[in-house]
């Protein structure tokens, strides 16, 4: 039996598909095109064609166990600009594979959620997977809303799925162009010797997790019993202002940082209490951030050079 | 000024009409088609068309300064049966909706949701608003994802929207096929001398409410200054066996009930909190069970009465 990671050409996804690799899994990556910053792996049986076709992902899970759900063609700062698409391309796209699977008759499906913005401005952190739904996004409202089929194809089809409510991922092969995580940007603009652009005065708070140990527990969560909602997090707060003097200590370069008027929509603090996934996987945190954030900046380096070199 | 009735030739929506001229109220409906049990009103502007073409609603808006939108392409029972087409003809329909009235610059929305299902198995009766939102079934699912976007409009483009999460409403022009309310296919099974059937033990309760109160609500609810959620219900939870003793009552007629067995999905117990629609809208319940329910009977009486005329 194989496992499918739609989507394991992306950052998250990528590091899914190294996770099972070093589990000694069998690995189908379904996703629109080869992975952005690295050779296809020779373990790998890619398979490429559009989420949104049913049709293009039948042949995908053939003989598959466990499918990864880990597409997005939004980003938490862009959905909102058109919530029409990012219904028809991430729910609908969606319905169309929970359909499919229950069709077959695959059951374990664990799907990226995203807790930083299912919650909604939270009550309490660290948050627990129980705090009501009230996201303020599309994105968020999108991600919430696939949890709530989820839930339901559980109990009318027997499905066993499980949302893993990621708080904010960042490492190697993320995007750095701005729409994603701040460390990956931030590590770029500091490459190019420019400014830090911070949208409000820094205070903001977020919970950062190193990719590859959310990738492991994904894996874990597969693995296990469990199905339904599990935050993945590193369960402590950070704010973007303390991100920004361990950039100064990891980088050791000098850079200014630059405050812009915030934007309303953002949440104020998002930390995720974890205790769920760390009692029913046997899963916790092993990169800190000062390691995740030097792998980061070594990798972007390397990539950089790479990029010189070939210029 | 005028008020639009979205699905105003429908049950619901035809009782907010008729409260709206009430109030003297200048008044348009858009809808697919007339409705079933009365002539067009004299003092409405119909206008016919698909909800889910953008376009067609388009002439629907001008000159409108409170929408009130109750079209559902589906039932509670109904939607599970293919999510794809209940998000598509619902959610995206109401995206659509938002983007036009956003762009023509109309500020009040009154949207129809769901109070028995975006709450799914309640942890309290009565249950209040700030119940969390964990809808079990396609209705309630895309509901509560409606009510999620009408908030991040709210927040990004300053509409006020009311989501009127109803209960159990019933009365005169409600459809009594099987796929509506009970009370109403249940007057119309003992019209025609048929067994009643309960799914369950007829111990599930749920809240009715009179029609007419709820389209009032609706109407008080757009002349307030307040926006979000607001359950309109009874208040009082009934169970299916006493809703068929009042049957019994009004219609003094004998009939059999089957029960048959009870349906998963379906929640146990589901009773609004209404106190923040009294304090608010200066709003209660005038038609009690009995009453509500003789007059549906009535009104069943004569469309039964009429039709066989025409036979």
């Amino acid at each position: 039996m194989k496992s499918l990671v739609i989507g394991g050409c992306g950052f998250i996804g990528s590091h899914i598909v190294d996770a099972l690799l070093s589990s000694g899994r069998s690995v189908v990556v379904f996703d629109r095109q080869p992975e952005r910053y690295r050779s296809p792996l020779q373990q790998v049986d890619y398979i490429y064609g559009d989420f949104k076709n049913p049709m293009a992902i039948t042949e995908a899970l053939i003989d598959v166990d466990v499918v990864y759900h880990t597409v997005s063609s939004t980003f938490p700062n862009t959905a909102n600009l058109d919530p029409i698409s990012d219904v028809q391309d991430n729910l609908i796209a969606t319905l169309q594979l929970l359909n499919l699977i229950r069709d077959i008759g695959i059951k374990r499906i664990i799907f990226l959620s995203s807790g930083g913005t299912v919650y909604g401005p939270p009550e309490v952190t660290p948050t627990p997977e129980n705090h009501p739904l009230r996201p303020i996004n599309s994105y968020g409202i999108v991600k919430a809303t696939i949890e709530h089929y989820l839930l339901m194809y559980q109990n009318l089809y027997d499905l066993s799925p499980v949302s893993i409510r990621a708080s904010n991922p960042y490492g190697e092969r993320q995007g750095h162009l701005g729409v994603q995580g701040v460390v990956s940007t931030f590590l770029n603009q500091i490459i190019k010797g420019n400014d830090i652009e911070v949208w409000g005065d820094g205070t903001a708070v977020r919970d950062y997790l190193y990719v590859a140990d959310l990738a492991r527990a994904c894996v874990l969560a597969s693995e296990s019993n469990y199905s339904g909602p599990v935050n993945i997090g590193s369960g402590n707060g950070e704010t973007l202002n303390s991100i920004i003097d361990i950039l100064r200590i990891v980088t050791k370069k000098d850079f200014n940082v630059v405050y812009k008027p915030s934007r309303q929509i953002d949440v104020r603090k998002s930390v995720l209490d974890i205790s769920r996934a760390e009692s029913n996987f046997d899963w916790s945190t092993t990169i800190d951030l000062v390691d995740g954030v030097s792998r980061t900046w070594n990798w972007l380096n390397k990539i950089n050079n790479d990029e010189n070199e070939v210029n």
